[in-house]
C-alpha cells in the first residue's frame, strides 16, 4: 500500500509555495490560506499526479504543468467546500475540525474566499501555461501548450453548470422522495465530476491517447461514486472528533443520501461494486498502476 | 461619435449565442441567462474587441478567439454583480430595473449562478483555445496559443484576490473615515481592473508587442476610475426609473465614496482629469482611435 502522508505531504508542499501570503490577519490572503491549508487529504492533486505519471516519467514536465494544475485542482475543490458551507448552502460551523470560513472570517468573507479560490485556480494553471510559452522549440511548446489548453478546458468543463455545479444546484433542491438514481446522479455531479477531472486532466498533460483518456474518465466516474457513497456512510456513522465536521449534517438538512434510501448493507455493497468497476478499467491502463489499485482498496475499507 | 446601441447589439448576439439554454424555469442554465442578459451596455467586451481591431484585421481569428473572450469578460462583470447584489454584501433588491438574482431564484441560486458565470468565463476562453489548438500550421497554432494563455493570465489576475476580487474586500471593510486616495485605490481595484483586462487580453490576442499592451493598460486604468467616479454621482443623483437599480445604495450601506468625501465638483473634476490622461495614452496607439476618443467623450458627458 503506497504511503498516503507522504504524498499528502507533497501536495501540501505544493500548495503551500503557491497560495498567495500575507501577514495581515483578517485579508483575503489569510482567508484562502485557511481555507485551503487546513488537514485535508488532498487526494484529487495526488490523482492528478499518479495520472500524469502514468504517461510521462519527465520530472521538469511535470514540475511546470502537472503540479501546479494538481494545486488548481485544489483550490477548486476548497472553493466548493468553502461555499457549500455557507449559510445559503448547508450552513455548517465546523469543517475539518475548524471554524469554516466564514463562520471565521465573517460572511461576505466567505463568499469572497470562494471567489478568489477558483478565480485562483485558472490563475494558477494558465500561469502555467505563460511559463510553458517560454519554451523556444515551437513544436515542443505548441505540443505542451495543446495540453494546457485542454486540460483547462477539461477541468472547467467538469466543475461548471453541467458538472460540480450542477451537482450542488441538484443538491440544495432535490426532493425528499428522490428515486435512488436521481441521488446517485447527484452524487456524480458533486464529487465524480472532479475525480474525472483530475485524473483526466493528468492524463492529457501527461500526453494520453484519447482512448486512454476515456478509460482514465471512466475510472474517475465509479471512484468518485464510491468516495461518495462512502463519504454518506461517514456522516451517519463517524463521531465529530473522527470526521471534524458536523454530523448528520445531510439528515439535519433534509437531504436524500442513497444511505437514508436504501439502508446501510445495499450501500456498502454499491460501493463496492463501484470500486470492482473502476479497477476493471484501471487495469488496461499502461505503466504501473499500483497507486491506483491501493486508493480503490483504501476507499473501499475505511 | 460611435452607434453605442449597435456595438452593444453585436456583443448580445454573441452572448445570446454562447450562454448555456435550458428550457426548465429556475435552472442554472436560466438563472445564467437572466443575469447576464438584462440590457448592460457591454462596454467591456466592446472595449476588448475595439482593442483587438487596435491590432489585427483578420476577421477569422476575431470570430475564433477575441469574441469568445470578449463574452469571458462580461461573464465575469455579470458574476461579480450577482455576488456582490448578495445578502452577505450589499444586499440589494434590483439590478438593471429588474429583481436581483438571489432574489429572483433564492438565496443559495445567488451564490451558485455566480460561481458558474465565473466557471463559465474560463470555459469559453479555454474552450477557444482548444480550438485554436485544431490549427494545423505548427508555427499559427503556437503564435495563437501562447496568445491565448497569456489572455486567460491576464483577466485572471486582474479579476482575482491581487484585482477585482481584492477590491470587493476593501469595499466590504473600508472604514467611514477612508482617505480619499484610499478611496480612490478601491475603485481603482473594483472597477479598472477589469477595464484594464479588457483592454489588454484584446490587445494581447491582436498581436501588440510589450510597450503596446503596457499603454493601452494605462488607458484602461484612468478610464476605469473616470467610470467608476461617474457612477458615483450616478447613484447619488439619478432615479430608480434611470438607474434600473436601489438609489443611494453606498450611503445606505455606509460606503465612503470619493464623491461623498470630496463633493460634487471636484469629482467632476478629477474624473476629466482622468479622462485627458486616457486620452493622452490613446493618442499614442497604432491604427485608427477613434472610437476609444469617443468613449471618452461618453463617460464624461453623461
Amino acid at each position: 500500500m503506497f504511503d498516503l502522508n507522504e504524498k499528502t505531504g507533497f501536495v501540501n508542499t505544493i500548495l503551500e509555495s503557491l497560495l498567495p501570503v500575507s501577514k495581515r490577519q483578517g485579508s483575503i490572503e489569510d482567508a484562502m490560506r485557511y481555507s485551503v491549508l487546513n488537514g485535508g487529504k488532498r487526494l484529487r492533486p495526488i490523482m492528478l499526479i499518479e495520472a500524469f505519471r502514468l504517461f510521462c516519467a519527465d520530472t521538469e514536465t511535470e514540475k511546470m504543468i502537472a503540479l501546479p494544475f494538481a494545486a488548481a485542482i485544489e483550490f477548486i475543490h476548497s472553493y466548493s467546500l468553502v461555499h457549500d458551507d455557507l449559510p445559503a448552502m448547508d450552513d455548517d460551523t465546523y469543517r475539518r475540525g475548524q471554524l469554516t470560513t466564514h463562520k471565521k472570517f465573517g460572511h461576505a468573507m466567505g463568499v469572497l474566499t470562494g471567489d478568489a479560490l477558483l478565480n485562483y485556480a485558472f490563475e494558477t494553471m494558465s500561469g502555467a501555461a505563460v511559463k510553458v510559452s517560454g519554451i523556444r522549440n515551437v513544436e515542443i511548446k505548441a505540443v505542451l501548450l495543446d495540453r494546457c489548453v485542454r486540460a483547462i478546458s477539461e477541468i472547467s468543463s467538469q466543475t461548471g453548470y453541467l458538472g460540480m455545479i450542477y451537482g450542488q444546484v441538484r443538491d440544495c433542491s432535490e426532493e425528499t422522495d428522490a428515486a435512488p438514481d436521481e441521488v446517485i446522479k447527484t452524487d456524480e455531479l458533486k464529487t465524480s465530476c472532479l475525480f474525472e477531472a483530475a485524473l483526466v486532466a493528468g492524463a492529457i498533460l501527461g500526453g494520453a491517447d484519447p482512448e486512454q483518456i476515456d478509460r482514465i474518465k471512466k475510472a474517475g466516474y465509479h471512484i468518485g461514486i464510491a468516495f461518495q457513497l462512502r463519504d454518506d456512510i461517514l456522516d451517519e456513522t463517524a463521531t465529530f472528533e473522527e470526521l471534524g465536521k458536523d454530523i448528520g449534517s445531510d439528515e439535519k438538512n433534509g437531504k436524500k443520501t442513497f444511505l437514508a434510501l436504501m439502508g446501510r448493507e445495499k450501500t456498502v455493497s454499491r460501493l463496492h461494486t463501484e470500486m470492482d468497476k473502476a479497477r476493471e478499467t484501471i487495469n488496461d491502463l499502461p505503466g504501473e498502476h499500483g497507486f491506483f489499485e491501493d486508493l480503490c482498496t483504501m476507499i473501499s475499507s475505511n
